[in-house]
C-alpha cells in the first residue's frame, strides 16, 4: 500500500500527484491538525455531536449556521472555531477540545472554522480524495485500522503551521504510518520516511512534544496549557471522523 | 545562535519571520540543493570558475550571458543549467557537477539556471538576508565553520522538490545543523529538530540516500547515476560560495 505525507496544506496537491504517479486509483486522505482542529473534531464526535461542518471563512460559517438553524432549530446548531488561536466574537465555542463536552454538543450540529485545519480539509477535498478522514493523537490506532481495512494509496495531510512544516503534525503522521505499516507493508516517499524518523526521535513523550513545539509554545503563551495536555492523550477513542458532502460524522 | 530550516523555497519567508521574531538583526541564509544546483556551484568554484550568476528563467540567462560576453569576451562566458533535470538546447553546460572541470570553467563566468536551486537562491535574497551562502555535501564542514565564525541567526533554505519537502536537502540541513552546533550551541525550531532527526536516521550512507530519495530515483531514470555518486561525496572542498550583487564567488 502506497502512502505519502504532506507537511502542510500547500504540499497536498504535490503529494497527491506523487501518489497518482505510482498507482492510478482512488486516493484516500487523512487530515491531521493535532493543535487543535482535528483533536477538537474527534472529541466532539466522541461526545455525541451530530455532525461538524468545516469552513475556512468566518462569514461563510455564520451563513451556514443560519441556514442550519432554519433546518434543525436554533438550539441544535452551534458556531465554533478560532482565528490565530483565539476565540471569535459571537461564536458559541472556541477551538478547545475541552469545550466539546456531551453537555454542550451531544445531538447538535457544529459549524467549525479554524486557522489551519479547515484549510487542510479543503485542500484534501480539492485533490479529489475519495475518502477524507480526520486523525489526531486521540484516535491514531483507530484511524490506522480503518486505513488497513480499506484499499488503495493514501495521503496523510498535515496542517502544519503558517503553510509550512510543524513538528506535532509530523510526529502524528509518523505514528500513523508506523501503526498502519503494522497491518500491511507500506511504500513510502521522502516525506513519509521523514515523518517516521521524526516520530521515532520522540520516544513517546507526546506531552513534552506539545509543550516544546513552536505552535504549542504559542498556545501556552495564550494560557492554553490544559489544551496541550488534552491533545497529547493518545488512543482514547475509536471514533474516526469522515468528511462527506461537507459534513464530518463518525465513519 | 538561532537557526531555522525551510524545507522548500516556499517556506523561506515563513522561517525568516520566525527568526526575526526571536531576535532582531541581520539574518544569514544558506541555500542547499544537493541534487544538483549547489553541488554544481561548489564544484565550479572549486575548479576555478570566476563567478556564477543564478537566474530563474532561461531567457533571462541568455540575455545576461550576451551582456557578460560583451564585457568579458565571448570565450570567457558560458551558459549552464537544466529544466526538469535535462539539458537546455543551445547551452554550453548542463547541471551536472562533473561537467564543471577546470578545463571547462577555470577563469570563466557561468550564467546558471536550474529548476529549483535558483528559485531558492532568489527566495533567500528576497527576505533580505545579509549574507547568502551555498552548501552541499561537498562543503558542509566548511560552511558550518564559516557560520560559526560569523554572528547572528541563520536560515538554512532547502530547495526541496516541486515546492515541497525533499529528503536529500533535509539530510544536508540536518548535518549542517549538527556540524554548526559543534562550535556553538544552537536554538532550533520544529523544522531544525526534524532535519536533525532525519539526518541521524541516515547514519552516514549518503550514496544510498541519493539513490533512494525521490529526486535521486528520477535522475537515475535519466541515466545520471554518476552524478548521484558525485553529489554524495562529503567535505572534499573548503569552498564556501557566497552570493553578492547577483554573482556567486568564493567567500
Amino acid at each position: 500500500m502506497r502512502c505519502e505525507v504532506a507537511f502542510s496544506h500547500r504540499e497536498v496537491p504535490l503529494r497527491s500527484e506523487d501518489l497518482a504517479e505510482g498507482k492510478r486509483g482512488e486516493i484516500r486522505a487523512v487530515v491531521i491538525d493535532v493543535l487543535r482542529a482535528t483533536t477538537t473534531v474527534v472529541a466532539a464526535l466522541a461526545a455525541g455531536c451530530e455532525a461538524l461542518y468545516p469552513l475556512r471563512e468566518v462569514e461563510e460559517a455564520r451563513e451556514l449556521a443560519a441556514r442550519l438553524r432554519e433546518a434543525h432549530g436554533k438550539d441544535r446548531v452551534l458556531l465554533g472555531g478560532e482565528k490565530g488561536g483565539r476565540p471569535i466574537p459571537g461564536f458559541d465555542l472556541g477551538n478547545s477540545p475541552r469545550e466539546y463536552t456531551p453537555g454542550r454538543v451531544e445531538g447538535r450540529h457544529v459549524v467549525l472554522t479554524t486557522t489551519n485545519g479547515t484549510q487542510t480539509i479543503a485542500a484534501a477535498s480539492g485533490v479529489g480524495a475519495g475518502e477524507v478522514l480526520l486523525a489526531s493523537f486521540a484516535n491514531l490506532r483507530a484511524a490506522a485500522c480503518h486505513l488497513a481495512r480499506g484499499e488503495g494509496p493514501f495521503l496523510i495531510a498535515c496542517s502544519g503551521r503558517k503553510g509550512g512544516y510543524s513538528e506535532e503534525d509530523a510526529v502524528a503522521a509518523g505514528l500513523l504510518v508506523e501503526a498502519a505499516a503494522g497491518s500491511s507493508p507500506l511504500e513510502l516517499g521522502d516525506s513519509g520516511r521523514a515523518a517516521l524518523a521524526v516520530a521515532r526521535a520522540y520516544e513517546g513523550d507526546l506531552g513534552h512534544l506539545l509543550r516544546t513545539c513552536q505552535w504549542g509554545r504559542y498556545l501556552a503563551g495564550l494560557g492554553l496549557e490544559e489544551d496541550l495536555a488534552f491533545c497529547a492523550r493518545r488512543d482514547w477513542t475509536e471514533v474516526v471522523p469522515t468528511l462527506k458532502e461537507g459534513a464530518i460524522r463518525p465513519s
